[in-house]
């Protein structure tokens, strides 16, 4: 970053390196972003807010002060490639920029949005680290039931907005419209009494455009489900089986060198024999 | 299909096969595919309509005209047998089939049924035929159950709609109505709030028709689950456990064959020891 | 039943017990449940009964006459015991009976009640028994879970009649109407905006009531499920490591046969030479 | 408690602990907790409150007498430590401490608390405290995902309260409505037609808050779901496993044995002849 420091043994990247590691480093941050993630909670309320809602401003300034301060330290003790070949560091780094965003009159909304600096949680403390991982490596497995499912779902979707967009344009309007109310209906969410039923009115034979896309993306959902959860278990039965092969392998091993040891003691004493017949021989001659 | 044109080496028929069968062939019907998912998709947008429509309908012609080529060149290619052997042609026969339902005032519905075109997608590209395949092959291990579920089903719209159809014809007026009902209620939509109770307003003990439906019913779903679930489960683990034993066969035989081939020296070494034996017997006498 | 009658060689009762157990006697009463079955559902429609309905009455006549004379030829040809020990002969009598129910005025609601008489698919049909018999094979490993789930139902049904009943008469007024509507809750039906939040207008903490019932009833349901699945499947996986280890054994019984067989050899080899020793000594005396 | 009595054999501690412990004790106290269970129900109904409500009032309060008799003989039994070092002891005290809260005017509500001694049938009968405890024993394998999942909800509630509180005051007024209405949606009650749909009216974007929202809550309660089941699995194969390994192990000994055995024979029978040649050697000699 800058040569002209990259004079004494330990270059100034390495300390910063060793400073970012450090453990009470990392404490530190992990006790400010849950001391965060409290004054965030406590900006919720109106009459917290009328107390000590400027200090609270303040605490929220500091706190994004000290993330962008540790981020930089990172960024800078890792490099350009060293800090984004971690998927973590790019969570937070998009997680902060959040809170670098304007806060004013007409996106109060995106104000909201601060908050997800809260999870940052997930991925400071390793064991939140494991879970979310073993929760993106359930996804790959689940790639191709998900594809076929999303062409399902975006035909009925096209579908639903061509035969009842006109008539109901507020749940099947647009395709945007159409994807929702599809999505509500997979959840099962009023789907007859809000939807199916009010469409039936004007298109008695709705329910065998309804119903058959209930049936199949149940049924698709519970494949992946199943799949899931076969692949999990048999992940966890293989790692048994292989622990029970290698008691198995070291019982036969140790069984059959009994019987080796003692064949090799006979072969021994069969071979001394031999000897003693050769001698034998000898004498006679 | 013409034996006028039956007599080159190759035949026309044999042409055509290797023609529809070459993956740039494939891969071409697949980009048409998509590129109609996206203009069928288009063209649920007014505004876009409004701009494109005319062209949009063009292109529309222009694909199924590609469809339809493609088809006939198929069954050309394949002959009858042939070509209705395989399920994925039927299922593309039926959905281009629909695209050519006319296009007129009181049909307007039956437009949205061309989308179904996008399903194609599902029949050509492999690995959506094997997870389609997948889904269709979980059907036979549950049609005990299924046909089971169906005559409790039938069994209880009857009753509904001779015990409540009088009261509420909307819901339970014929055979119809009651088993959408029942539908509703087994997804659990509203069946309370919207059915149930309103329904023990006339007949205070409806509960006892409605609750052991939705118990029997969850539970045979359920049963139909774990029926799937344990099929998949033991396929998975009996492959697991061919390999084990195939393992631990040769562990045994490598084992067993290190004291085998000891034994079978030391055999050689008796018998060796034996003729020296027969020798000194010669020797002595 | 009737001694006098008691005297050739097959008895009558052996006769008619050889009747009902034929085949084809067997069929024709599955074929006259399934006509019913159509005949019962035909009757709920307005338009058949208009036209046809005498008929149906008649036919319906005739099939509950065919059931009850079967039902009084089993019971003579197995006698009361003999009977009553087969659950779906049980079964059977209780559906054919409530098909005998006077069908007047006030009563209209118990005319449906006849069609369970369709339910007899399920106890004529092996297969179908055999499903049945899963399904409630699978309920004694539930009961310790289920007598838990009730004492818990049971006393938040009794709290809720306690405290919500004097407000909430028509959900919680009396004990019934409690364990109705907490089971409505417990299936997730409406109970947040139906039920939770006009309470909670009331009672500002009801949440604190309702929830945990939920996340109680749906962690116990979950383990229910779950306990079922393991027993289900370890059934399965015990056969399949029965097999295995059946197939082990005699693996392992081969190859030590081969070293054992060897080592018979080898022994005899060596008794030979024993007594060739023996001659040889004799020579040398 | 009390040394003055310490005096004889069997302290009067070690009587109060054989007694509490005898079975017909144990029993009795089951058979009042159900008869107190069933009156506690009738005490709901206005009718029997009018015929005999004092009665019941009466017994209630004897009960609760023979209740705390019976925790006072256990706490002087087991003393201060050994009565708290049992789990079951606690939820003893805590239930029957409820029945002891005052029942006047504002706090009718509390009333009925008094019901949750009913549950003392989970803690007296020990197939029920099986249950329980393995539903307990569930819980630390879900830890982490129970954590993680708090922690994105409490975002996500500080969020909804900041961003749609304004606006929907019912719903995310407070941090508190804000955790009641995503549990709500997390249950797919009314998700989308009783809060998202409004929303959505104010905010078009809402979607892109509340969808994500179910997906991931969705998705990582059935990963608590698939680990938990697969843990129970495990349990349970790993024992199946230790018993069909510890089959193999007598398997394998037995038959490695059976060629032991023959070999050691063998051996006998080699040094029997070595001696012959010895002795051989020596006549030759």
């Amino acid at each position: 970053m800058d040569p002209n420091f990259d004079a004494g043994q330990p270059t100034l990247q390495d300390k910063a390196r060793e400073f970012v590691e450090r453990e009470t480093v990392k404490n530190t941050i992990l006790g400010v972003i849950i001391f965060n993630a409290v004054t965030l909670g406590m900006s919720t309320s109106d009459t917290i807010t009328a107390q000590i809602g400027p200090a609270l401003k303040v605490i929220d300034e500091v706190v994004l002060a000290i993330f962008v301060a540790e981020l930089a330290l990172k960024f800078f003790a890792y490099g350009l490639r060293g800090f984004f070949s971690n998927a973590w560091n790019i969570f937070d780094l998009v997680v902060v920029c959040l809170g670098l965003l304007p806060d004013r009159g007409g996106l109060s909304a995106l104000r909201g949005l601060r908050v997800i600096r809260a999870m940052r949680l997930l991925s400071v403390v390793p064991q939140m680290r494991a879970v979310v991982q073993a929760l993106l490596d359930a996804l790959p497995g689940m790639g191709a039931v998900i594809i076929m499912l999303s062409i399902v779902y975006y035909v009925f979707a096209v579908m639903a907005t061509l035969m009842y967009g006109p008539n109901f344009d507020e749940w099947f309007g647009t395709l945007g419209r159409s994807l929702y109310s599809l999505f509500q209906i997979m959840t099962l969410e009023s789907w007859s009494m809000g939807i199916v039923r009010p469409v039936m009115k004007v298109y008695p034979y709705a329910w065998a455009f309804f119903v058959p896309f209930i049936v199949i993306t149940a049924f698709s959902v519970l494949n992946l489900f199943i799949g899931l959860l076969v692949n999990t278990m048999q992940a966890a039965v293989e790692a048994d089986e292989q622990a029970e092969f290698e008691n198995l392998r070291s019982l036969v091993k140790s069984e059959t060198d009994i019987v080796d040891q003692r064949v090799i003691e006979m072969t021994a004493e069969i071979k001394a024999m031999r000897r003693e017949i050769a001698e034998l021989k000898g004498l006679v001659k």
